[in-house]
This record gives C-alpha cells, structure tokens and sequence, in this order.
C-alpha cells in the first residue's frame, strides 16, 4: 500500500504549532518515498468544546475511525484545569477517543541522545545506555471506572476496575516486545495493596510460561519511582496500569533528555494513534517556541505502524542529524536555538 | 512530662536491626536529657502473621493506643509478594493500624547532605538546597475504598473515595506548615481526570483564604513526578492524596541522597507513629548492613512531637556528625564502611 488516510487533530496549546511540523514532514516523506497521504483534520480538546460544545464531536470520532492512523497533537486548558465545577473537559474528548477506537496500549520508547546527555538533571553515567519501552494500558483503570461527586460536593469516589480481558492483550504485546529486546519485563504495580494490582500479577504471571525466554519481575510502584532515577539501566520492557503508566512514563522521560523529544503510540485492535508525551504547555502557545522532535518522532512510529520502515528510519536519522548539529529549540539550548518552524524545516530538508 | 510510653513495632525485614539503633539512642537520650522511656515491644506484619495469623494482633493494637508515640520498624515479606492468592497479608497490619490511629498525615521531610550530595543520581545544581516537605494523606483513598475480586480472580475492583472530612484537616496542617517555611503549597492530583482530585482542589481553594500569605499551587501528578526531578527546587511544602504520596515520597527520597537515610511521622488526632521511609529490605535482613538513619531520624521526629526539641536537635546534630566523618554503612560508602551496630553506637555516643 501507498495511499493512507491520516486523522490530524491538532488539539490545544502547542498541538497545532507541533502538527503542522509533523504534516510538512509527512508531505516530503510521501515526495520521496512514493507515497501518499490523504489528511483529514478534526477538533478535539478545549478548541473543540469552544466550537461546539463537545470536546470530542462525531464528526472528529468518524474521521478518525476511518482513517489509517491518527496524529494527534495535544490537549488541555488551564480555564478548566482550575475549575473543579467545569462539566465539560477537554481531556474527556481524548479518553473517550482512546476509549472508542480501543487503543488499549500506550507505547514510549526512551532513549538518550548522546548530544543531549548533558541536559539531563541526572548524571551522565547514570542515564548514559538506558534504553527502556513502557508499556501502558490505556483504556481501563481509574480512568475510565464509575465516577461520583455528590451534589453538595462533599464526597466524591472513582473506581479503579480491571477485568483479565483488559489485561491479557497489553500483556501479551509487552512479553512479545520484551523478546525482541533484552528479555527482560517488569510489572509496575502495588500489589501490596490493591485488589487491581494482584489480578495484574496473576495474568502474568499464568502468561508468563508462554514466554520461557523473557524474564518477569514485579516492583511496588512506589519503589519503581524511586528506581527509575537510581538505577534506570536495569530497565529493559515496563508493563503497567493506566494510572501508574501516567506517572511513571512522565517521570521517565528525564531519562530521555526532554520531554519535548519523547513519542507515543497508543495501539489497539484497529486503530492508532500517534501524539507526543508532552501536554498542551499553553504558556508557550503561538510563541513559536515548541520543539516539534516529539510529534515528527511520533510521526516517524506512525511511519512504521504503517510498514514504511524505511521512511521511519530515515526520519529518525533526520531527526538525529538536527539535534547533533544543535539544530534545536531554545529548551534544548538556550543560548543558540531556532523556531518551531525552522526545526521542522531543517529536518524535513534532510529526508 | 519527662515519662513516655512508647510502643516499639520491630516488624519484619530490616525492621527489628534498625529499631534495635533506635532503642539505643533512646536510651542515651533518657540519661543525658533526664527522661524515662517505657518501652513497650508489639508484633505486626509477616512476623505477627507467622505467630498469631494476625499481621495486627489485639494485644499489638492496645499497646499502641496506651503509648506516647509508637516507632515501627518496617512491614512486608516476598513470600506474600508474589502470591496473589494469600488471603492474609502482612501490609494489612500497618495500614489497620493506621486507621485505627487514625493517624491521617504522613509527613516526609526531604533535605539533602551537603557531604552526601554527590552519591545522588541528580546532578549537585538540580539538588544542593533543596528543601521538601510532603503531606501525604494516610487513611482514605483507594487504601481504604472497598476492594474486591470475583471468584474466578477474573475481574477485580478497587475504590478510591474521599471526603470533604478526610482533606480538610491535612490541608490546614499543610498550610500551616507553609506559612512557617517559604509560603508555597502545591497540591499535586489529577484533577482533569479524577472526581476525587477536584475534591482536593475544591477543598484547597475554599481553605486558601484562611491562609493570605502562602500561595497555593496545583500540578498534575503525572507532570510533578516529572518535575520533582528537574527541578525539585520549586516546590516547599506538597501536599497530596494516599496513593500519589506513595508514589511521590518515595520518589523524592532520590533527591535526600539515600531512602537509608529518610525518616516520617504519621500524626493523628490522639496517636503519632514514626517510621523510616524504607521497606523491610529482606536480602538484607540479619546482615547487620542496614542504614539505622532514617529510623534514628525518626526517633528525632519522635522527640519533637513529645516537645523533647533539645534532645531532638542533639540528636540530627549527631547524624550529621556521624555522616560529615563518614561513619556511615555500605549504601553510602562502599570503600570504608560500618555495621549497622556500629553506626547506632557511633551516633549515640555522640549524644
Ligand atoms: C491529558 C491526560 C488526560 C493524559 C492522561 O492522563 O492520560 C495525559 O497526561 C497523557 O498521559 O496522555
Ligand atoms: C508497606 C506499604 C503498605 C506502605 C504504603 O504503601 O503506604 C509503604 O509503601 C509506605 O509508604 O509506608
């Protein structure tokens, strides 16, 4: 295949300063690689509950159902973030998409960068090697259990539900990356003390003999957040839970230099969707400062999702070439950097 | 008051060598600062389970509830760990006893050594003058929400609840605190995911006027657990639900240096508990390696809750003694290093 219809939706904040980096990659890649992509633009998000009241509309739900794959960009909105009486969010229009298209696992690689070691606030010999895939379940959990505030808002509770079916696919798709790599997959959970995190551990742990070759470890969540800065190189796959996920990838990405270089991959039945791990960082809105790396790397696994492995690698290695001859945004360097615009530009100039 | 009944939980693990330190210290402290110290010794955890099949026995709990204070080692044993189908669980015993203390604020002081500072993971600039303290609320959330999983262990749930008479008495102390120190309270949840965050928002903004001079603060836990590394600086005093303390004390213990080193305090209405941050350690257990610090620590945190300052103070100015001349075990100097004993003797001789 050569043609693919790609779901674009911008979002909020820096998502739409980030995309249009991603959609002038993807326009050079198609020249170059003989290919062709159709993008259909749709509004999530606060952008979206401004136009019409829903922060994931039908029309935007339809697109992305019928696309190949979704780039996304990013969501959020302080004006609702401080209101805790606000109905309608902008992040409901994001879980209820990853809801609907049943992308059930969330996928970030992190690597350093040799160029950028020195950027970490860890020390070089501690990060310098690490090499780690997180594995998170994306579609149940605390996310997406019963919620309740009562009426005079003095009460509220949120359930934390898995069933083994919610499980079992994750699990499977982390030993089997785990196989590819080091052979090595750590359960991240708090078995210690939830109901949850013990179901977790007996999936895999009756899985585990299907995958002779792949070593299973668990850790407490709570030590693995501590472990994940001393030690972070004895890490290989991390499988977990939606919630625990959050955290411990947003954590881990100080590993990877910036959180402005980390992708995404959220990978279900039928669909996938493609969206950097950083937020909608509204200060730097329209600034032309974001670092678009994140998105055109997610780009690039968007790239293979769709067995263009060459075009994938040859982004990466664009992506690479940038950042070596500090070719970066200013949150890479403060003392010479370019635009959003310029860094798109030059890597799309490399392909 | 110069007589104090102090309940002396050992537990399992690392628990009983490091309270051992603590005992000794005590003792000092009762000759040099003329007070008397009734020691009353409680079983809980995997070791109470083993002799009585309760991780909380009665007679445990009672000692408790008579005491001044209670110093508990530590809890857990990879023999339950890695059984999900135990009924009985040695976890169960702290977390009862919590409750029943209703011991609702766990307080995590984070400071760093300046003579420790470079066996941190964090780089000297991230780290040197970083000054923490997080309140972390201890006998509600998903801890103590119903919990449950179907026979076939197919499908299991777990609750997390909160109400407005759970918060409100953390946040005041959290506040308090923050007007003491640099004026900055950062609540950190997941208020757009999350009924039970906007809650805790809620709460903390209705609260917030009582207190003009401390700005209060939200971050998400996913981004905090992110920023607590690359710039621990930002924040003084925290302030956040159960499960998200869990997870983030223990992650901020990298920023002290060593989890060996890091005390608590558990503070209810009538009762108060102090612990180390560590777990029980058991591939340490009986090799006389462990850090007595964080329990030592939490003896001084202990001494300043009975208004005992003078001997508090005494005792960090002894810590710090023993850790500027090196004195220390294996985790803080693998070329010249000492025995868990001599280190306890070491700082008690000092008192
Ligand atoms: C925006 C928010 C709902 C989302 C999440 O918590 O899943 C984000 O933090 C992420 O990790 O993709
Ligand atoms: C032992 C465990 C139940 C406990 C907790 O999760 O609260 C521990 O990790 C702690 O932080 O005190």
């Amino acid at each position: 295949r050569n043609y693919f219809k790609i779901a674009v939706l911008p979002g909020d904040g820096i998502g739409p300063e980030v995309i249009r980096e991603s959609i002038k990659i993807l326009d050079v890649i198609a020249e170059v690689f003989q290919c062709q992509f159709q993008f259909e633009y749709g509004s999530i998000g606060a952008e979206a509950i401004f136009k019409t009241g829903d922060p994931l509309p039908e029309e935007t739900l339809k697109i992305c159902k019928e696309s190949d794959a979704v780039l996304f960009g990013a969501i959020g909105d302080p004006a609702f973030d401080n209101n805790p009486e606000a109905k309608v969010r902008p992040e409901q229009g994001l879980l209820k998409l990853r809801k609907e298209l049943g992308l059930f696992a969330n996928i970030r690689p992190l690597q350093t960068y040799p160029s950028l070691i020195e950027k970490s606030p860890l020390k070089r010999e501690v990060i310098e090697g690490a090499d780690i895939q997180i594995f998170r379940e994306l579609v149940s959990g605390i996310y997406f259990g019963e919620k309740f505030t009562d009426p005079e808002g003095s009460y509220a509770y949120d359930i934390c539900q898995y069933s083994r079916e919610d499980i079992t696919p994750i699990a499977h798709m982390a030993f089997k990356e785990a196989q590819k790599r080091r052979k090595k997959l750590t359960l991240i959970d708090k078995a210690n003390v939830l109901d949850t995190s013990r179901l977790w551990r007996k999936v895999c742990q009756e899985i585990a003999p299907e995958y002779p070759d792949v070593q299973l470890d668990y850790m407490f969540v709570d030590n693995a957040a501590m472990q994940l800065i001393l030690n972070p190189k004895q890490f290989d796959v991390i499988l977990t839970e939606n919630m625990f996920g959050d955290i411990i990838s947003d954590e881990a990405s100080v590993i990877g230099g910036s959180i402005g270089l980390l992708p995404s991959a959220s990978i279900g039945e039928k669909n996938a969707l493609f969206e950097p791990i950083h937020g909608s960082y509204p200060q730097a809105k329209g600034k032309g400062i974001a670092n678009p790396v994140a998105s055109i790397l997610s780009v690039a696994m968007m790239l293979d999702h769709l067995q263009l492995h060459q075009a994938a690698d040859k982004l990466r290695q664009s992506v690479e070439h940038a950042i070596e001859n500090k070719y970066v945004t200013i949150d890479l360097n403060t003392k010479q950097h370019y635009s959003t615009g310029e860094v798109g530009s030059f890597i799309a100039d490399y392909i």
